[in-house]
């Protein structure tokens, strides 16, 4: 049964990747920028999504998609924030895939919008594993969570082209040594894009911003 | 190819619960009581298993087995606490399965333990679907992760016979609303066993090992 089982594994990978292909193409061809954003459960995905929302949206037409097992907490959050909020249930599945990256991205006036930010299912491991067709994967670690993640989920930290440290405003509470943390990242993705911050004070969140900005215009350009 | 992938995943599931009710055989015939532990990466699980293994080291053989993606770090910090600890390595898969720890149970000498400290992968979603056949399932949240968890992740807060919430001494820093995480976890499993504590303080400690050295009697009577 385990060789039937993998066969069927990949199939299904393979079927993402090509859907995932299909909404690159969509999202290329009404010139959406879209970012995936994954973490753990409460690294605070929502919480920076709020703030990088609140940051952009006098500059982009912003569209958002919410993935959880569970709940529309996180969609209400993210249109209180003043974007057109999509929310996946997944009914289950730790991770959200192409195909339904496909049936939420329907529900979206495309054409009139500059940027879609999705937010993961929480979970630190499955959603590495299926591609969306998303411009960036961006993973948001945070200090509670502790300074060998990188060491634990190394896969999540190698498929990602940015790394954020969420809630700094927590590192005289915890023993978090961000130098092995670093070492962690660099041993797995060389070079990545790392921004500390606090999405609940807002330091360092300025970095991140002009980042991102420079990486949506490139990818509009 | 949708109809084909549950079937297999229902011929895994079943082939998973087979096996855990031979674990759950095993350990009962060898008089071994054994407590799996969830949790999202980076709640505490190894700090609090750490805390319960010295609490409990003198009036029980102890052993450990640890799961993980990737590294030996929590076996290596169960071993530093003084029991025999044994490292699962999934490669990837985000849960241990009873196959798993039926292959870890083969490495530890059950007729001479009297409580086994099973440290499941860092995850609230996956390992809620696999049974492993131990007597108690132990979820614990922490104070950072947010306290909407119990809504967000439902199936991992029903199949559990107590919820610990873990750094509680962080509560100063953080909107964690008590009563609404509270009333979450009581809608999933009414009657739930619940214990807020600190496992780098240890307030609250004491009322977690009571409780757990009550059932460990009743499992081994």
């Amino acid at each position: 049964m385990t060789t039937k089982t993998v066969a069927v594994v990949e199939n299904i990978l393979k079927a993402n990747d090509h859907l995932a292909e299909a909404n690159r193409d969509l999202l290329d061809r009404t010139a959406t920028a879209a970012i995936n954003f994954m973490a753990s459960p409460g690294a605070g995905k929502t919480s920076l999504i709020v703030r990088t929302i609140a940051a952009l949206k006098d500059r982009y037409r912003i569209a958002g998609i919410d993935g959880d097992i569970a709940t529309t907490i996180d969609a209400d959050r993210m249109a209180e924030a003043g974007v057109h909020a999509v929310q996946i249930n997944t009914g289950g599945a730790c991770h959200l895939d192409a195909v339904m990256l496909q049936n939420a991205l329907t529900q979206i006036d495309l054409d009139h919008t500059d940027l879609l930010i999705i937010e993961n299912v929480g979970n630190l491991i499955c959603p590495a594993s299926f591609q969306l067709g998303v411009h960036l994967n961006i993973l948001i670690a945070s200090v509670p969570e502790g300074d060998d993640k990188p060491y634990k989920y190394p896969t999540m930290y190698r498929g990602v082209q940015a790394v954020i440290l969420n809630k700094i405003d927590l590192l005289p509470y915890f023993d978090f040594d961000m130098a092995y943390f670093r070492r962690g990242v660099e041993a797995l993705n060389p070079g990545l894009a790392f921004f500390p911050l606090s999405a609940k004070t807002g330091e360092g969140l300025d970095d991140w911003i002009a980042w991102l900005e420079g990486s949506i215009q490139r990818i509009l350009a």
